[in-house]
């Protein structure tokens, strides 16, 4: 009976953002430790990190070849990478360990081309091996609340959504003169790196993954603008999705919105009611029942414990918990499941909340057929 | 040298809503006073109305165009008539007045084809008679405000758009058998009363009028959604406007959105700011520029005392002003005007401060292209 | 059986902010006319107004008592006067009008002394006379709202409250420099013109007034500390106020918050439920039911219906209201009032739901009170 | 050069709510590990915790005595203890173990008495150790950005502040039923767990101390109400502090506010600004310069870097970090501060950025003195 796991991380380094985050989501957790890493393509960078997290010094790797490899040999191998590199790297990587039977979780976006997110699907059932995709924002617990909240009918059959992802960070990328000067801009405007879009890709995804995860709704076609503002990719875009079912959404995403930094907000409203959820507040689910006031629901409080989703907490009620805990939130679940997998222990729904290659998939899906929407000016079939 | 004007009213009995909105905001001025009208078609409603204000026994008309042409035979006939009637009715009103001589004030929407709309703003130029049109929340200080601020450049040039307006109260139209038995709803969704569309017309222009009042932009292309739910008209609509000068608009309105009551909310971006604004509190403005905090403007404040929007408070900083000081101001900038022509005097861009017939055909023009585009499943040019 | 009120103002000339608010507030109301006036001691600034007013040539006084005097004597004379002056000026007004038989409507503070309070007071029963003040925050729907609640129960029994009534505009007075030279700081704080207090009476007197006017609670005890930052009177207070039942309110008066404005708010707890009520955004009332989440119950929503408050307002949900309208509900009470009392009418205790001079003598009382805790540095008995 | 510490817990099990919130705050920093501990009295949770943790067999203590003594002999020994008991046993731990020569942080209060608490203090000073005590809030990054602006003049010289602590959590103490029933709130309300005061010692404190971080000020007079409903002691406290130059605060905590869970709010306010900042939305700091809107600075924007503070974030703008990572900003400074110090480095004013023993002096000397000042009715110096 295992109780314990060792992960390692690609990319990552102890000067990357997203890096520190999976490790401190991690950590929160004491099922779970850093053992090996092939932190970055900067030796001094690596170094460093791998000093700063006591990993051996035969598991510091130079390549995640090499590591994927040695890792698969050791008898107290890792149970899993975390994938912390930039987007255009998550393919190979993400398929090099799945080959050396290693559980992969990864940041989104999964990769860039249908193909490929298809062939690491198919990779991961072949190999029966968890691939989890770290989108962070269904980790929050009042965003698990809503989501039981609308399978339990407490707001009746949907009638029509809206969601938005805005910042405002590349607002200087509007200005040509830092078009071309902005190494981030340009970086990000660069097919090679980013794919075919920056901003759908980006924080578009995490919308559209987000309005799935609440409701269950899968989108039958799009129209879709987007706004290059003289770079060569997306940083502002507007759609219309349409559901099954016929439900509508206003989609809006944007890196050009002054005021707004990291402003994800889904709002689902049935024929009993609506939810309404915003990032930068995540403790707060405003609910509206039809004919009554609109009711602020705090994470934490007696009345969510009638859910679920109002039993995960980790801190009390009005003890703010923030986005690191809803990482931690998805890789609670992602332990549980490897744990239960080497124990051959029986799974459950709520262990397996957390989304996977499928997802993914479903990502790279929604870039394609936004771009192609505006691309060529009409509704398109999803 | 006039000082003081008469108006009469058609329709706005004592028991409808909007009749006391338009008599309470322009009982705030004391330059006009109520002296003639043709309150309702049920004689006891017209008689209390007449009653409660006043109205000479010879100024009580059984219709409108026997108060039409009394009122233009004398010496002290009313300057002007406001039109609260239901919508269909406003254009052979309107038309009478006009013909007549008389200036006339019209709830939107103007009517229900562009051709009468048309032949409204042509009769109103060729009479040179002044056509005001109550959209009501171009009268809000802050929006004049926001809109001066835009003018100046205080957020740049313009790259992004958002406007809802939201409400909940038909969302009882969504269950079937209140289809049938809902007075309001049937009324609501007959054509004849609503022309050819219902949420759109009744709300979606007044979001459409926001966003050009405010940054001038006209509209280029739509691509819209319209959902009916079992009804004959639509009760929600999403669209994406796009504007001269390629400025895209995510546009949502809807009538079954609970938690929602009169929820128009415009956002404005630019490249040096944004700005949004939000009827429910319409004294506020938040204001970004960029790089720095979100600042909330209130109405009132010394720091708005420096463009000429910030000096049109009626009431202190703190004292909220609310949606019938909002009504007033449009109906101090047309009382101004009809003034100002009898005396001859001459206008400024400050006293035509209000929508016109001109405003109106827009409006008309908007419900026709988004049912358009709605219909057809494509984008549309406009 | 009459149907109409005429009345009459001293003070409150077309410069002066609260006889503008008086005047709309009363023309909300078509069953009450402005007849006669003693507007202002500047000759200029009163003429302009009877001239804005249309007031008749015989009814323009030079000086309120030549009004009272030939009112009281007219066959159609004034139903009451409205008092607008300085506040210093009210004593002699109110009593000037009552003895000749005329109501009165009085701006707060009522006088300076409790004698003449307590004289005014005997007076009006005496005579049989409407005494209404115009505690302006008791005519909002929601404050009317949240009292009916708590009378009802929906917080159980009370147990602690708070209630705060700050503003920034005398911030400029902490300079020393400007304590010389600003001519309103300095009349703020000339007892000559403010009594003995400059901040507890002008605004602390409306916290106070609305914490009794919402839970009917009395005062025992009271300690307090006034700030005069170097001034004659105070600029800011704290107070701990012990009610009866042993009740303790935390207390704070100010004018030289930065970043409020007229921000009045309440708080009331009972071990059933919780209220909260702040002016600046008037048409929403928090209520917390023990156990549940907070509402944020609207002015006009149907779910506050089933209050007698909640149908009293003018505007449907989520178009605002505004202190104009607070002002008009205290007015249409004092309307109602005074028309029933001419016609024998039966008084009802909603009619008589507005403040008056008894409320206007614990006005004072109150100040007298909290200045002298501030003076002696101990509790006082109330 | 050591680059790592080891700790251990004494309390904290897996089943106590604040022994995890410190061991997640830890993790976030690589430079801590969790070695050694005595978790629980109950022998099961004890082991239980230990095995979660890894703990080797050989530094699992039945009681704090050994481990003291054990810790303090081994060359591997822990550099800190984590004081996570119930307050009570606060003294007696922390004695023993500074005793043995081991630095303490401690969770407040420090202890009952200020005779106990000068003993600590002594102690940590003659020993030469840390004792950093956890009050949480001024871990945060907006609180140590509203202190930074206050030192650097940014709301000039204070003139006034307001702090309040509410919850909602023993309102069912309330009711006479449950005074007996229930074993929490007898808990609360026995001196022996509690010492003279329940409600201002564990949370009226934090309020104090949040106040004194901001702004340095020392406090000269107080006055203070308790309210006990019937229970043994304080649930509710009403103050007015008075701080040195004349500054009064209006101060309040309770645990029977319905509708409020860890409703920490502190708002300070000078001659040339203001500051607002509120636990629940901790990324939030609400700035209004004199004469100016009131900005919205944001944890983590680009304005807030010309702060010191401004660059201490773990998360970019808009990310949430919640009060775990406010725990994780005072254990990182705790962890330099004993690292520094092993390596005879030079500590900096930063890296000291955390409470202390005598801080907790502090807090024990107020809690006395407002339970003096309420039971004699009177104003006490401080």
């Amino acid at each position: 009976m295992e109780k314990f796991l060792r992960y390692g991380m690609v990319g990552g380094d102890i000067k990357a953002f997203i890096g520190g985050v999976h490790r401190r989501a991690i950590a929160m957790d004491p099922r779970a430790k850093l053992v090996a890493g092939a932190f970055s393509i900067v030796p001094e960078l690596h170094v460093q990190t791998a000093d700063a997290y006591h990993i051996d010094a035969d598991r510091r790797y130079d390549d995640y070849k090499t590591m994927a490899e040695k890792e698969s040999q050791r008898p107290d191998g890792i149970d899993w990478v975390s994938i912390c590199t930039p987007n255009f790297l998550h393919y190979q990587i993400a398929k090099e360990f799945l080959e050396h039977g290693i559980n992969v979780v990864c940041e989104k976006p999964l990769c860039f081309t249908e193909e490929e997110a298809k062939e690491l699907v198919e990779l991961a059932a072949k190999k029966n091996l968890v691939f989890a995709m770290t989108y962070t924002y269904t980790g929050y617990t009042m965003v698990k609340l809503a989501r039981e909240m609308i399978a339990k009918g407490k707001i009746g059959k949907i009638v029509s959504m809206n969601v938005e992802y805005v910042q405002d960070w590349l607002v200087g990328s509007l200005d040509p003169a830092n078009q071309k000067a902005t190494t981030l801009s340009v970086w990000r405007s660069d097919p090679k790196y980013s794919g075919i879009s920056n901003c759908i890709g980006d924080i578009g995804t995490h919308a559209e993954n987000l309005l799935h995860y609440l409701t269950g709704l899968n989108i039958k076609r799009i129209v879709a603008t987007t706004d290059k503002y003289g770079m060569a990719l997306d940083l502002n875009s507007n759609m219309i999705l349409e559901y099954e079912n016929g439900v509508r959404a206003g989609f809006w995403c944007s890196q050009v919105a002054c005021g707004h930094f990291n402003g994800l907000v889904a709002r689902i409203f049935g024929d009993k009611g609506a939810l309404e959820w915003s990032q930068e507040y995540p403790d707060d689910l405003l609910y509206t029942p039809v004919g009554e006031p609109t009711e602020t629901m705090k994470r934490g409080s007696s009345y969510t414990k009638v859910y679920e989703a109002g039993n995960l907490s980790r801190l009390p009620v009005g003890h703010p918990e923030g986005l690191t805990t809803a990482f931690a939130n998805i890789y609670r679940n992602v332990i549980t499941t490897i744990l239960k997998k080497k124990n051959g222990e029986k799974l459950t729904p709520a262990d397996l909340d957390f989304q996977n290659a499928e997802n993914g998939l479903d990502g790279v899906h929604f870039i394609h057929k936004a771009i192609e929407s505006a691309e060529k000016g009409t509704w398109v079939k999803y």
